[in-house]
């Protein structure tokens, strides 16, 4: 089941860049597990912001929120997702 | 070049049916041919609502207003898009 | 899987008496069929308004809009719908 | 007589977490004793948000907003409530 | 328990004349029964508007739909209501 | 002449507590003698919320202003206010 | 007492144009005896809009609905209105 | 002086095609003599939408009123302006 | 040429009471000096806020914009602007 | 490739003058070294608001992505972008 996340970090500009940086090394690695485990599909950036799109294959909203917050940098995202049906014209469904 | 489109339909409740129904054939038929042409990348039915989210691979802005605008249900359609960046992370950059 | 519907209904004020007569009352019935298969679970109208709140129980997304598009009163909806988590405190989900 | 509440929490991705981890301990025992009470009828999460559905049932909006009010997370939280009328169709009210 | 209710009316510019005085006669006609009751305690007008703010007094979140769908307007009514809790300051709850 | 305010309060949840308990207890003086002097007519609470709409009885905006900006609380406040317009139909302006 | 109204006109493109014209001449009119009578006394377009801001003298809410409403282009009108209370340096209120 | 406008075309779907074909024929007539006379100096497509956003270069608002009123498509048209100002770093303003 | 402002004040309720008369205090003798200059018309106080409308006066955007960055108070304000067309009932314009 | 970027400054008032003004002053070099590359086209200021339009001429959103990032005000910036199509008025596009 296929839920589109548009994540918004609102990350404070001060924060201290040691501990930024550990959260984001942290955070691709957290990426990366979601990607190779296929939970993680697709994930795009949108141009000047601080913000993605992400498309999440999962058993459901329970495993969904399990995944997102999860993320290191959940303390300062703002998500808001879509649950999605499949449409027949669609070419990975077939 | 991706792009993901939101797009509404607002069809008159009491639009005749057979014309609704022609409309909607040539819609699909129209959609097939941009998911073979490989423009049409993924689209997804909005639960609840006459709405799609659809994902454009094209080549810029310019193409993208061409095969929206080809769509036969296009005077009843509401489009909002989002250009998308790539990111690390996408299994599809690679 | 639990969905949260917010149905708000546009019905025109001049529609045929007996067209919305006989428009809502295929739409009890149809209602009642999705109570008596389990999968409308809850019901409640939004004082003031053409609105109601349902709580659909099913299978996923799409026979979530499977069931909104089979409404008669379907042409007429606007709907908004939330895919909801189990909370460890709901007394339902024990 | 039923509300419905919409519950965004709101809490500084740096408050200090022994005092965090003491008050969401607080919130759980304050939320099981109002479903034991039978005030807090249907709780859910909403993916991806700190944030939460909750179904009450409540003599009115003064023993509403006494119970809301009382909750440990009560002043990091946004709410916004629906008071709900009953449906014909609805299982619960027969 | 009382509820604000505001009251947005949006008839046609071009409706018949006569049909528009009736209606509004009987909208008076209504109103003066509701608040001859006790049920509509407070109404203002909106200035510029065609809309008014009504504070309504009612057993609970039924009988104000009752009263509101009971209006010769409510097909052209767009209605918000707020439940309201009662305040330590207030004259009229002492 | 009557006005309608809608009153949100954002008081930071780490607020001393004495200085919160001394401003609200000056709040509740100051909102005492607008009672007594007959300029607050009425108030009530939003369930789940730290607001109140109040109904207020003054000369004009002037002396609204000069009220509202008297109150202990209003640092912290968010007002937005509606001008009323007598309706024929309402008991208190007979 | 000074009350500034932002007026958006919704007029069909295809309304008979005689009739229109006839609106519009009949508008004119009574703006100019609102303007004669020191009731709208200032009043500005807004470019690109079929819009106007329009600042008007009266005596209170009542006064101003009975003038705004007699417009002859009232029933395609959408009117929001601020109450403005005087400052200090305004030149006019010396 | 320049102005940024964003203009959305709202056309209904069923308008005759003849007269469509005009109004759009006439429309790129006028815009032709704007580009010519150095008053729309730019002029972009947004993708997916009846919708341009144009860059005006006139005297002041009420030349520019007077230009977007004399587009034949403006009955159909919704305008939002933003009055620009000069800034250092612009490569035409030097 | 005119425009109309709305701007909104945001300061922090805990600014050192010393500065924030201070720098009010020199919003007000910048205040008048723009008065007299004849560049500020009108201003107008919106109740129940720390915001006002003011009407200016000036030769474009950019002297606006270089009027209102220099308001003491321009770091804590949120300004919108808007373009004013003149009418050709205004009073003022005549 | 045109994009249109609406980008919003929230700089803190308390930012400490001498950090503020040099990354002003960096923020100027780098804005000077895009207009040199023929990246930054146009941009203007809006009157009244820390906030600025930009036009950019890039590749596609990455580049786009990496230019806006690359801006030493970018961690107080909130930015909308518009892809742009061209249309067949324009005088840049012949």
């Amino acid at each position: 089941m296929e839920f589109l996340a548009r994540i918004e970090q609102d990350i404070p500009p001060d924060m201290d860049p040691d501990r930024l940086a550990a959260v984001k090394a942290a955070e691709a690695v957290r990426g990366q597990e979601l990607v190779d485990a296929g939970k993680l599909v697709r994930i795009w950036r949108i141009p000047g912001r601080r913000a993605v799109y992400g498309l999440y294959d999962v058993d459901g909203p329970d495993e969904l929120h399990a995944i997102l917050s999860s993320l290191p940098l959940y303390p300062w995202m703002d998500i808001e997702i879509t649950a999605l049906g499949t449409h027949a014209l669609d070419p990975h469904s077939a």
